[in-house]
């Protein structure tokens, strides 16, 4: 799937949260995702919440698997240990890179930096499991 | 902090997401937190998301130091780990039953176990360690 | 698999670790193994080492999930996350307590507690996940 | 601390491991250490124990901290999440390549990417956490 693809996939199978996200770039097993920062994100002093940062690194990972495996609603996150290292900055979006490490036929495994956009130092890290559904015929 | 001191701490802290939580019990050191689960917090089919189940957890945990050291806003977490086992029932709210494993003086630790109400098989388990900053003069 | 089944399984399928451990209780679900701890587990100060107190809760889950499923020798860890919380007793031995929380087709989910011998508090705490092979015909 | 200094103070240190580990690469914040994979280090098949993983992973953070703060035997990992990913070649080294991602007044977190020898493909990916004690008088 390319970047068209999987935007338009999210949409129709997750129309809570796509529009919170844009996949910025694509290549193969490698993924660059914006997550546009509202209200909702935000805490006490404007920095965004840990929720939306394991969000944004649950998507990212999904979306890099999906652009390798197929359009497969199913797959399912099994395990994700996520690190916050610095305060996100108020008012900016967080930009996640994630890669995926490993695409085994029922697991795949990736990690993930997010970084808040204009700034290079990372705010979070995540490496993340991701439970891959058998083939149905 | 007793259950309605907590409950108000968190009703004047962070209003956005308050009302999503209920305290259910408390003792020392150990925790139970109800989220309810509404619109916002579904996927297709009717299941909670890994957010809300990692908001839980985080929430969970925070709770239970404040409990222990009384209200400290600026507490944050810094590591996550969380394990998701089953997929949680539609409809269902969530009970997060947390402890504390290790109260210092800079690092906390403590661990949560997530279950649908009214089931007792556990749909997820973190690990969190917060950091808990110096007591300002 | 009883107590008896488990050690002489390790003792074949590990003889260069099995000395080392001794499963204490076995029920279903949870078990308690003692770690041996001698010189080469040691740190400058007489402290147990990172990798022994991580050895000690990959074993007892492989161990609690041996003793639910029978004697699978390819069953293996593909994910572990652990909090070392104290400094463990200097000349003690550690106890692993561990509880299995998932055990499905493919994949098994279970925490470890870990303690020095004669004292309470826990100085490690881990969550592993196994993956467990499909049973040849 | 360069790589010599590293390796002095490692000899000096941690008498019971420094042979087995062999700094290949340093720069600011990056470090490479090899495993020389022994009988030791092996289980059934030749593969490398994931106790001998977690090792791998933990040195080489904690050598890539030292490099950066100078001599600090007392740093203490206070957490390291691990995915295992493929099994490790048999006879093979293993190349652990480590990276900080924060260094902060009192804790450190990096994570890293470990290979068998001449392999290209990443067998485990660990992300630790380092509590750096404050510096005394």
């Amino acid at each position: 799937m390319d970047k068209a693809e999987l935007q338009a996939f999210m949409e129709s199978h997750f129309p809570q949260v796509a529009e919170d996200f844009r996949i910025e770039k694509l290549d193969v097993g490698e993924i660059t995702v914006r997550l546009h920062v509202s209200e909702k994100n935000l805490r006490p002093g404007g920095t965004v919440s840990g929720p939306s940062m394991f969000s944004l690194a649950d998507v990212s990972i999904y979306l890099a698997i999906l652009a390798m495996i197929g359009p497969q609603a199913l797959a399912v996150t099994t395990n994700c240990a996520i690190d916050f290292m610095r305060k996100p900055e108020a008012g900016a979006d967080l930009i996640g890179t994630a890669r995926i490490l490993k695409l085994g036929r029922a697991l795949a495994v990736g990690d993930v930096l997010i970084r808040s956009d204009g700034n290079p130092q990372p705010v979070a890290r995540a490496g993340l499991t991701y439970s891959i559904p058998p083939k149905s015929g």
